[in-house]
């Protein structure tokens, strides 16, 4: 930059959200920041990190409860802006705020309730021959300040107060939040509700920081910067892998969490296709819901040759065709949708269904191919973000096991079956836990539950990191890391350590839960 | 290779032992495996992977304690042949056999409990507003076949049937070992009581395949193997980084466990110094345990100047002076150790003292110099392999709590206090927490019990998943991954999440562990 015009501010200064309807500028500039800001902030939540993860579970439950009760008070405001941005519905909104603070409320159980520490004792046994044991105690505690990546699609439950920053700060982590691009108006909203929350808390600032702006750089210098140690992602295969790879080539290795990329495929059994009759609508409804522009779509369907499978096909058509146009998060979002489908329905072997209603929005599809152009046309198995979905016809029961075993890694993996097609779904289901997060029994996977059970991952691309999960309790164990302790005594042990216990949590002693 | 000389056996196709007395080579040729070896042990292994990890937890623990047994019976021959290869006295290696086949049978135990799968239950709700909560249950099960890398300094407990070979095979992964070229033999014997035991379970071969030789080409033919589903490696920073970068870049990453490196500091405070005339002793005790190498030798100690100190070192170095020189594994290592030892002693501001005794083996050296010189030198704080360590006089307390903020990632940190140094002792503890996986209070880091509680690993170095120990019965969790099961059937989940709990383990319902 010419240092005689350093501080004139471009264009390139600032940036503005989007109005996701018209594609018109929004009001309100938000800064663009870089290498710099990220310094700054990674410094400040270094230095208060170590006493944040040692804040009582208390206060940090507390913080958590706060942050949820500050974004239900701003829920109007919340809304009104993300709408714009997001095109999403009002109603929709409303309950991810909902989500959202549910979530908060969650991980201010589990940090309650102390099990995150994974308090594991060995008795020591002196007389033991022919060393003595020694008394070993072993907790996790947290890795340090972490970067989480707002995501487009879920501009609350998986932004900037979404679980990645949830489960980190339950975990003791200060966050750095990339905003997402498409909704800056809302990420500033959120974090104004964490700024009053951690004031509430008089608790430092430097807990959450929310960086924003459009340059590569800012990604980057977030996830090589040596005082961050671990990174939340929820994007893209490409934006994704980028930064798991810069995580991985830093001196000092990190944990990249990233979700990238499902298809989660569906899988239709005979009898289940003759006794259902309402299956093509529940899997329009579902590859259509929030504009098919959720992780767990239903990207692909298989079901066997035969008339009904003809009969599913044909009313799933039917309603394809009467589905309203959908408005997309992005215009980019919008400009890839429409030529990845173009080019998907110009590939030979493949038919394609669009919803007919005319306007400026995109429409749904629907494509039919058979099991033999499926094998021969690996891209389609690719992610198309955006209200459309495939259904693979296979000639029977072996050919669709036989594609089964072949499916890149999802979030999740769904079969319908009576109890007539029990013994098939015997078959399958080995071959679907190992490419899937979560199985799902006659139902759709659109609708992840915040629980204790959840698991939102699994093999790469759906998960950069198999053995996590981004969503459910279980999610704090992503930003912690076990330390053992021996021979220490009473006095400098940790407090979930010591023999008193005096967090009142369960331990396991000596292999036993007690 | 020119194709006319392809049957005819070069040096290069065999390779053997050697003697680590002597240097000499010992008899029996081994092959030299490459990618084509690799390619026919990762299908076999994939083959059966799925069938191994639904295998009964009863048969999967039968297998562990019949290796357990194998390796027992086979006792003298190991010792012999391991004797040879590494130069470990005779009752060091029996009683590494002990350690190894006690390992076999806690994770055993670990596998009978079925506690690895981690049972997690929600309860569903179907009455829920607005959305029915839906019956998940959340399990582990095992990736996959897993690459385990030999180490040189535990030829049994960190090799062919050592901690990770365990652990995967408790976890349900099939396992292909590259078997250190320290000691083939002995590896070689291990595999015979592998295949034994597999025989008298009558489970299949492919359950176990050690593979051997020394191109660089074999280790990173398994690592990058599409088949090959994660990585357990114990060794150098050099060697183990560079198979951690090839894991990452992978199409598909896999998870890789290395325990590469560790200084492992030790500091004595004022009180402890004063009061306990036989540090000095127990201090090169540990740091020539093993001939130093141990990953767990106290590499570096830091003390507070003081007539105390001063006599610490001085008794330090007359114990040095004393020590008998030691054989290394190898005469690579050897080389380095000479190489290494004679260039620290070279540099400026720093004293070494060797042992004294003539040999052609390596004399066990102590360094000594100031907090002023260490900082001035970061190469220090590298792990030199082999019976040296370094006492860093720090000025006052001040100086070494700030020394211990700056140092890198180790498997342990060991404080040694009184109660007088309490006080200080609560300042360094959360500081080392930070950067070491153990703490070791009043004692010294050698020595790692196998039990529920260690913690093997630590921030990288020490470990490249710091979220991981490579000991104790946690390790089982590096080979496993979450599937939830949604709404399935009780006909169709796996035992361990079946209402009516087949197995008898512990679930955790809805948060509480029953």
């Amino acid at each position: 930059m010419n240092p005689q015009t350093h501080d004139v501010i471009y264009e390139s200064d600032v940036f503005y959200g989007k109005n996701a309807f018209t594609g018109e500028t929004l009001p309100t500039a938000f800064p663009v920041h870089g290498q710099e800001e990220v310094e700054q902030a990674a410094n400040a939540a270094a230095e208060i990190a170590r006493d944040f993860r040692r804040l009582s579970n208390e206060k940090r439950a507390s913080l958590l409860c706060s942050i949820a009760l500050e974004l239900e008070a701003r829920s109007e405001d919340i809304v009104a802006r993300a709408h714009l941005e997001t095109a999403l519905p009002d109603a929709r909104l409303k309950g991810e705020i909902g989500r959202t603070a549910n979530q908060l409320r969650l991980f201010a159980d589990v940090v309650k309730s102390g099990s995150y520490h994974q308090a594991i004792f060995d008795t020591p046994s002196p007389e033991r021959q022919p060393v003595p044991k020694p008394d070993i105690r072993r907790q996790q505690i947290a890795i340090g300040p972490v970067a989480v990546f707002g995501a487009s699609n879920f501009p609350l439950a998986f932004s900037a107060a979404g679980g990645d920053t949830a489960s980190a700060l339950a975990a003791g982590c200060p966050v750095i939040v990339k905003g997402h691009t498409a909704h800056p108006g809302t990420s500033q909203i959120v974090a104004e509700c964490m700024e009053k929350a951690l004031d509430k808390e008089q608790l430092p600032q430097a807990i959450f920081t929310l960086l924003q702006g459009n340059r590569r750089e800012l990604g980057q210098a977030l996830v090589t910067h040596p005082k961050i140690k671990g990174v939340g992602f929820t994007g893209s295969v490409g934006g994704g892998r980028a930064l798991f790879n810069l995580a991985q080539q830093r001196p000092e290795p990190i944990p990249f969490y990233g979700e990238l990329g499902a298809i989660n495929p569906t899988f239709i059994l005979p009898d289940a296709m003759k006794t259902n009759p309402s299956l093509a609508e529940q899997f329009v409804a579902s590859m259509t819901m929030g504009c098919g522009q959720f992780c767990t779509k239903p990207g692909v369907v298989f079901a066997i040759n035969s008339p009904e499978t003809q009969a599913f096909i044909e009313t799933a058509q039917q309603i394809i065709r009467q589905q309203s146009p959908s408005t997309l998060l992005t215009h980019s979002i919008k400009d890839n949708y429409q030529s990845e489908v173009e080019n998907r329905g110009s590939d030979n072997g493949i038919t394609v269904t669009y919803s007919e209603a005319q306007s400026p929005n995109v429409p749904a599809a629907l494509f039919v191919t058979d099991s033999k152009n499926w094998r021969s046309n690996p891209a389609w198995e690719e992610e198309i973000f955006g209200p459309q979905s495939l259904i693979v016809v296979c000639d029977d029961f072996e050919d669709m096991l036989a594609l089964s075993e072949t499916l890149s890694g999802s979030l999740t993996a769904t079969i319908h079956a009576t109890v007539e097609d029990y013994s098939q779904a015997h078959q399958l289901i080995p071959c679907l836990e190992e490419m899937a997060g979560r199985l799902v029994f006659n139902g759709w996977p659109t609708g992840v539950e915040v629980g204790y059970a959840m698991v939102h991952g699994g093999p790469y691309p759906a998960s950069t990191h198999s053995a996590s999960t981004s969503v459910g309790a279980e999610a704090i164990h992503r930003w912690l890391r076990p330390v053992a302790y021996q021979a220490l005594p009473e006095a400098l042990l940790p407090s979930s350590l010591q023999a008193t216990n005096p967090l009142g949590i369960k331990r396991n002693i000596d292999g036993l839960t007690c």
